[in-house]
C-alpha cells in the first residue's frame, strides 16, 4: 500500500501540469453544520465524510459573499464583486428580470482553463445572468445543462399558498423556473425532485465522456438544492432522521459518491482534485428547511460566520494531502488555485482577491490567505486577520435585524470564539487600529465599478 | 488487510467473555461541539477523531444528569440519580463538606467487575463522595489516584481574585483540593497544569502492568479537565487556534492518544474497548473559559439537550465495529454493556435504567434505548422517546432563568431539529399525550430513596 500511495504521488506530481482535472461542487444555501464531518447530529453523510478524512476538511473558508450572485461572482472570477461590479445596496441577487449579469470584461475560470486546453462544463444553478450573452457558455463553459437562477424565483401568480407556506409546502409547478441545455430552454416548471439526480446523472455522463478524452477536464456541479423551496427524489423522500432537509443533503451526500465512484471507475481519480463547498450561509427563517451553521452565528445574507464559512473538503488522492486545516481559504482563492494546479498563469491585467491554496492542498506550506473582507452588498461590514474579526456594521439577518452601525467596532477571536459572542475590542486597541487601517486602505485601493445588479428588463419582457 | 481484520474479529467474539478489557474515559464539563470530529472550527483533536473514524461515534448519547455528581453516579451504578439516592432539589452536587456519598447499597460497575475476577482501578474525578467510606477504594476499584471531587471546590478563602474573575485567571494555590492515593492525600493544592499529565501517566503505568497479567481490567480515567479552573501543561499552554480551553482539550486529546498507543504497544488493543464520553454539557457563563455545545442548545445544569448530550465514542478493533450511530445511548448504559460483554450478568435484585449496547458496537442490531428521562435535581423536567422529547419544566442555565412550568409542555422533533428551536406540541396532540404517559408511567413505578446528597459534615470537621 505505502509503495503504491508513494508511485501514485510521484506521478501525480510529475503530472499535475500535464492533466489535473477538477470538479468544482457547490451547493446553494448549505449551512457549515449540515455535514456528518462539520458536528450535524442527524444528517448523515457518509460520502463527504469520507472525502474529508482521506482529503482535507477546511474549517475556515470562506465564501466570497453571504447571497448566492456576488458569492458565484467572486467564485468564478476570483475578484471580489465590488470589484467585479456584481454587487450593489439596491438588489443583493439577480433576477428573472435582471438585464445584465457578469460583466464581459471578467474573466471566468473556466475561460482561463478552456484557453489553456481543458474541456468545460457546468451542470446546475449559475444565477450570473439568464439572458444568452451571460449564460454560462457565453463565460467559457462548453456546455450548460441547469436552472439559471435560484429555484424559488419565477412563481407562478395564484399558485399554491402564498409567501413562506408555500416555499415549505411546495410543488414544482408553482414556479415557472426554466431547465435549460446551453441556451436552449428544455422545460418550464421541471419536477425539482429530480433536480439533483438530473444533474448528478449529467455530471456522470460527462465524467465519463471525458475519461476518453486527452483533454483535462474542468466540471462545475452547482446544485439548486439545498435552496427552499427543498425536494428530494423519491429514493431519498422520508430516508433521513432530519427530515426533509435531512434528505435533500442526503441526496447531495449521494451525489457526491456518485461523482466519486465515477471518477474511480474511469481510472482517473488520482489526475481529479475535487472541491465541496457552497456559496453561502443557511436560510435561517425557514427553520427545518434552512440548515444550521453549527457553532456559528447567523446564516446566509448575514456578515456573521455563518453567513460565509462553509463546510468545505478538498479531495484527490495523490494531489491532496490527507489533514484538517484551520487556515483560512475562500471561493476566491479556487481560480488562482486551479490555474496554479493547471500550470497556467494568472492573468497580469487585473488584481486579484484570492491566490493559490495548491502549497496547502499538497501539505507544502501555509495558507496565502490572511484577510478577509466581508460584504453586504456593496458595503464593506467587517474584516478578518489571523484570527481577529472586526465589525463596522452588524445585521443578524436571523431576526430580520435593521443594519447596526457600531460607533466603535466589535472585535471577535474567531479561534477561541467562532460563535462571535465575546467582544474583546476594549482589551485588544492595537487589534482595532489595525484592522481599521486594514479596511481603510482595501477601501481606499480602487474604484468600484459600475454594479451590473441593478439594470431591468423592462416589464413584460423577461 | 481483510485476513488479519476478520481473523482478529473471529478471536474477539471468542474471547469476548474470556478477557474484554475496559477504558473509560470520562471528561468534565466537555462540551458537545468540543471535539473536531463533532464540527468544532478551531479545537484540534485528531487522536479522538481516529478513533472516531476507526470506532463508533455516538451522536445521541446522554449522561445521566447534567451536573457533575448525580451524572456520575448514574455512570457507576447504570442507575438514575433519582433511584440511586444521588439527587436532591436543594444540593446538585456534593462537596467537601458532605457527610455522605454513593449508598453502600449500589453496586458500581467496578464491583460488579471485580467481582468476575476483573482488576479494576480509578484516575481522576471522583465525586460520589471525599470521606473514606465512600471514596472509589470503598466501591469496588483496587487502586485509586485523583480529585475526589470538582477542582474549583475547596477555594481558600482570601487567596487570588474573587468569583469568576478567580476562575478565569487561576492559579492552583487558590484552592485547597486534595490529590489523592487510595485513601490518603498525597498533596494539597497540586498544581493543576499538570493533572492531566498525572493522570494519564498513572493511567499508562497501569495498562502497562496489567497487560502482563492474565486478568482482564476496567480502567475509569476520569478527566477534572476541563472544568474550570482550566489548566493546561506547559507542552500545550499557548499551542491551539483555540486560546487556553483549546490547549486544554488538545491535551485531553493528547492523553487519549497515549493510552491508545499503550494499548497498541502492549498488544491489547484488540481486547480492550475504549470509551470516551462526558459528564456533562460546557458551563457556558465560564465564557472562553468554557465549551461549546455546537448544535444543542444551553450547556451545564440544563435539561435542554446541550446539558446532557455529550461527545461519545466507542473505539474497540475487532469488537467494536465502524460507523456513525445515531441511536440514542447513555451513560446508564455503560454498566450493562460492560457486564455483557465481560459474560456477567445484570444482578437481578433491582432495577436498571440502563441496558446493554453491545448489540450496537458489533454492528448486529438497534439500541435498546428507545427513552430518556431528563431530571433537574429530582424533578422530572422533560422526556425522549424516539425523536420527540416533551419538556414539562425548561430552565435556561446559560442565562441564569428561573424554572418555567409549561402548562401545556413544548415538544420537540430532536432528528428535524437538534438545536430545540421549533415547538411542534400543537402539530402533535398524540405525541404529546404518549410523552406525558410515559412521564406519568415512569414516575408512578417507584419512591425515590432518601437523598444522600444533603447531609453535611458539621462545620469545623471536614
Amino acid at each position: 500500500m505505502i509503495f503504491r500511495t508513494a508511485l501514485a504521488f510521484l506521478a501525480a506530481a510529475t503530472m499535475a501540469t500535464a492533466k489535473t482535472n477538477f470538479v468544482l461542487i457547490f451547493c446553494d444555501d448549505l449551512g457549515y453544520g449540515d455535514l456528518s464531518c462539520f458536528g450535524h447530529p442527524t444528517i448523515h453523510t457518509p460520502h463527504l465524510d469520507r472525502l474529508a478524512n482521506e482529503g482535507q476538511k477546511w474549517t475556515s473558508f470562506y465564501a466570497a459573499a453571504s447571497v448566492c450572485t456576488p458569492s458565484r461572482a467572486g467564485l468564478m472570477t476570483g475578484r471580489l464583486p465590488i470589484r467585479n461590479g456584481m454587487c450593489s445596496s439596491k438588489r443583493r441577487v439577480l433576477s428573472p428580470d435582471s438585464a445584465k449579469g457578469l460583466p464581459k470584461s471578467e474573466i471566468t475560470v473556466a475561460e482561463a482553463l478552456k484557453g489553456a486546453g481543458y474541456a468545460t462544463a457546468m451542470v446546475g444553478k449559475w444565477h450570473l445572468g439568464h439572458l444568452p450573452d451571460y449564460l454560462p457558455t457565453a463565460n467559457g463553459f462548453e456546455s450548460y445543462y441547469g436552472v439559471p437562477y435560484s429555484n424559488d424565483m419565477d412563481r407562478i401568480a395564484g399558485k399554491g399558498p402564498k409567501g413562506r407556506e408555500g416555499l415549505m409546502k411546495p410543488k414544482s409547478e408553482y414556479w415557472n423556473v426554466p431547465l435549460m441545455h446551453n441556451t436552449e430552454i428544455l422545460e418550464r416548471s421541471p419536477n425539482q425532485a429530480y433536480l439533483t439526480r438530473n444533474y448528478t446523472n449529467q455530471a456522470v455522463a460527462y465524467i465519463e465522456a471525458q475519461a476518453k478524452s486527452e483533454k483535462p477536464f474542468f466540471l462545475y456541479l452547482a446544485h439548486s438544492m439545498p435552496h427552499v423551496p427543498i425536494f428530494a427524489s423519491g429514493a431519498f423522500s422520508g430516508t433521513s432522521h432530519a427530515g426533509r432537509y435531512g434528505d435533500v443533503i442526503e441526496e447531495i451526500d449521494w451525489s457526491v459518491g456518485q461523482v466519486v465512484k465515477t471518477l474511480q471507475a474511469q481510472g482517473i481519480d488520482e489526475e481529479t482534485v475535487v472541491v465541496f463547498t457552497s456559496d453561502n450561509g443557511p436560510w435561517l427563517p425557514f427553520k427545518t428547511h434552512g440548515g444550521s451553521a453549527g457553532h456559528l452565528r447567523d446564516g446566509k445574507g448575514s456578515t456573521w460566520e455563518g453567513g460565509m464559512r462553509e463546510p468545505t473538503v478538498f479531495w484527490g488522492p495523490g494531489i491532496v494531502e490527507t489533514g484538517i486545516v484551520h487556515e483560512m481559504g475562500s471561493a476566491l482563492d479556487i481560480f488562482a488555485t486551479f490555474l496554479d494546479l493547471a500550470g497556467v498563469a494568472l492573468p497580469e491585467d487585473r488584481i486579484y482577491d484570492g491566490a493559490s491554496l495548491a502549497p496547502v492542498l499538497a501539505g507544502r506550506g501555509h495558507s496565502p490567505r490572511q484577510e478577509m473582507f466581508y460584504y453586504h452588498g456593496s458595503e464593506l461590514y467587517a474584516v478578518r486577520k489571523g484570527e481577529y474579526k472586526l465589525h463596522f456594521t452588524t445585521k443578524t439577518e436571523y431576526i430580520g435585524q435593521k443594519p447596526m452601525k457600531h460607533e466603535s467596532p466589535v472585535l471577535y477571536h474567531l479561534g477561541e470564539d467562532p460563535g462571535e459572542k465575546f467582544d474583546v475590542a476594549k482589551e485588544n486597541p492595537k487589534v482595532v487600529e489595525a484592522l481599521v487601517q486594514l479596511a481603510e486602505t482595501h477601501k481606499g485601493s480602487f474604484t468600484p465599478p459600475e454594479s451590473h445588479l441593478e439594470a431591468r428588463i423592462p416589464r413584460g419582457e423577461n
